[in-house]
């Protein structure tokens, strides 16, 4: 917990001077120190200094980074990490060109996770999430959200946020809890769409709610799914509870989700893939942040989220990996970082911030995470580069020397 | 060199049953072998067997694979290991949509690679690619072209092919080198292009030749670089000295560079972006194989080459990397399985065999290394999951548990 990290080549604070999110040129600030040194006392970021110019209280560990690189922790506002079963017969079908049909026919789709996740012990479902979490950390992500929403029942959503909780309770990441039992409609309700979202509504969510199991909660806000009017019930309902709301919007059509969550202050608005004017300019008139999800667009061959309007548009964006089963198989925030810079025309320096400092607005948290600033909790990421612009350019790998999460050097 | 590898969940032998290359629907048939066991003699494949069936003789070792997959090592075809300098400042001006020219003019470009690899002494260029080298090992690649490049002067050229030279000599790797002097027009020739032609036959290849420093001849093949007519007299030249021709072609634009290479029986054309019907007519009519590169397209945010359509003409395709510091900065085969699979429509099985198999035929390898088979050099890798699928599905980590090259077990 208390630690003097000396020698730092590249100190990225991302500093954000008490704001709550970043916007426009904002993002584009990394705050970078050059030949810095950083102590943490107590597991909170407690002075920064050029190196060598510190000298650590006794008892202080001592690393010296030999001119590395050091971020904040990645904070992954949007993954569905508690799962059942994979899905890699499914993403064979889809390279030969079969389509969501034929998945849904050969057994595929989501409702294949909810059956193996609906199936599989609390216990299971714990290990499976928990070593998904360790490699995530290893990767570099110190704070991870994580939704329900392969359970589509009351006791298997419940189950599913319960194992949330308690990864929250015991895993070194910081672990925030959504529940999305409006993630999908399960067999049982598939004639009754209306009485699947008053189960919602009226059962799961007041449970939930007085359990404290979650923080958040999230709907598929799509065609044939969750409509506007089903949408809008929920967060009605979220909002009473003392939820936050948030939502999956525009990643297959554009009909008004978007708008949605900007009118009832969502937190944020995420995937986006299909974001046209009307949709950018309710963000532009909102406190919602814009979170994108360029993982999904490669592993589906879609079509990227308009990440540069956005931030031109002066919107906060907030990048997360979607990590998923079914359409994102992947936890790497590095790997986001490339996708972003490379497809979507961000600079480093705005992916940077949309994956750190940013993130944690979107959970709420950028006042205690998500940059590198005196008082903040001490989660920093050593990278074995000589510059942070080598994180997204020198892609398809892991960077990673060292991870401090809340102060205390973790060991893989 | 003598080893039992027990316990394997799926052995992925890409069997080729003599043949050179997989073509068509070869290209899907993987040879995948449940519950077995190799046995590896003095560095070569001993037997195949169910597992639990072998018993090794004495002073063998055994490793326990506990289920997990083992496939050939990934023979990557084509790269530019041998470089100093990195290039993340030019990353990010693209990324803030700064043009080819005005990059160039902030000192971007090949030329800037040129400079800092003619003024880094041999020794640093070995170190900075045995380095890379012991990288790529480490995400399942045994087998490495490597092209000089980046001199485009007779002393630069043969500096850098003297490195891979001494690295084809000592790295656990196998390394194959090709001189591609022929890659861009130094800045001394920018005004007599038919100058620096002559100088790379008439005075680079007679001495490469002579020296065997090198088994292939490549040539960036590219309206405004090496025309068809400056092309055809460098390939005609290396055929000449008993080195093979390869060629860049059709990256930018297609202008015949396919048709020529498959006219001089090229042991590949590599890139491919913008092949068109007449280029795939060419290479169905040759024994020229087509080499894709999509971490080029996804690094540059360009077309992807036409892989589905080569590969349904019944034309041998080949995956490789294409590392370089300039327009594809990664060495993982492993993403590029991802590439092929989600942006290419090729299935896991044709991408796999593209990335091993094929790939030792387009180093005219493919009787030595390339599939796990009886005789074969024991170059295999154990990677930590349960299905082959999983190694394209789940993307942006390393899944290698352990490396064997050539029989031994590498420690990293």
């Amino acid at each position: 917990m208390n630690l003097l990290i000396n020698n730092i080549g590249q100190l990225v604070t991302v500093a954000s001077h008490g704001k709550r999110v970043k916007t426009g040129e904002e993002m584009r600030s990394l705050g970078v120190l050059s030949d810095a040194s950083l102590l943490i006392e107590n597991g909170i970021i407690a002075k920064i200094a050029k190196k060598d110019e510190l000298t650590p209280p006794e008892d202080f560990d001592v690393i010296d980074a030999e001119g590395r690189t050091v971020l904040p922790g990645f904070v992954d506002s949007h993954t569905h990490t508690v799962f059942a079963g994979t899905r890699e017969n499914e993403f064979a079908m889809r390279a030969e060109g079969k389509s969501y049909q034929e998945i849904a026919e050969a057994g595929g789709g989501i409702i294949s996770t909810m059956r193996a996740t609906r199936e599989a012990s609390k216990k299971d479902l714990y290990h499976l999430a928990e070593r998904r979490l360790d490699d995530m950390m290893r990767y570099g992500t110190t704070t991870v959200e994580i939704k329900s929403g392969y359970g589509l029942s009351p006791e298997a959503e419940i189950k599913i946020l319960e194992v949330i909780h308690d990864l929250q309770r015991d895993h070194y990441a910081t672990v925030v809890g959504t529940f999305l039992g409006a993630h999908a409609f399960p067999p049982e309700y598939k004639d009754d769409k209306q009485g699947y979202v008053d189960r919602i509504c009226d059962y799961m969510m007041p449970y939930i709610a007085e359990k404290k199991l979650a923080t958040f909660v999230d709907v598929f806000c799509e065609q044939g799914y969750f409509d506007l009017h089903f949408t809008e019930q929920i967060i009605l309902e979220a909002k009473r509870h003392g939820l936050i709301p948030k939502l999956h919007a525009d990643q297959l059509n554009a009909f008004g989700a978007v708008e949605l969550g900007a009118k009832h202050n969502a937190i944020s608005v995420d995937h986006l893939e299909k974001t046209n004017e009307s949709g950018i300019a309710a963000l532009k008139n909102s406190q919602t942040i814009a979170t994108v999800l360029p993982g999904c667009s490669l592993f589906l061959n879609h079509p990227y989220a308009p990440a540069r309007a956005i931030i031109d548009a002066g919107i906060p964006l907030v990048l997360a990996t979607d990590f998923n089963p079914g359409s994102q198989m992947s936890y790497s925030m590095q790997m986001m970082l490339t996708l972003a810079c490379t497809q979507m025309r961000m600079t480093p320096e705005e992916a940077i911030t949309a994956a750190t400092f940013n993130g944690a607005a979107a959970l709420g948290l950028s006042a205690e995470i998500g940059s590198i600033e005196i008082g903040k909790q001490a989660d920093v990421v050593i990278y074995d580069v000589h510059d942070y612009r080598f994180i997204p350019y020198h892609y398809g790998m892991n960077h990673v020397w060292k991870v401090v999460k809340n102060g205390v050097m973790l060991e893989f």
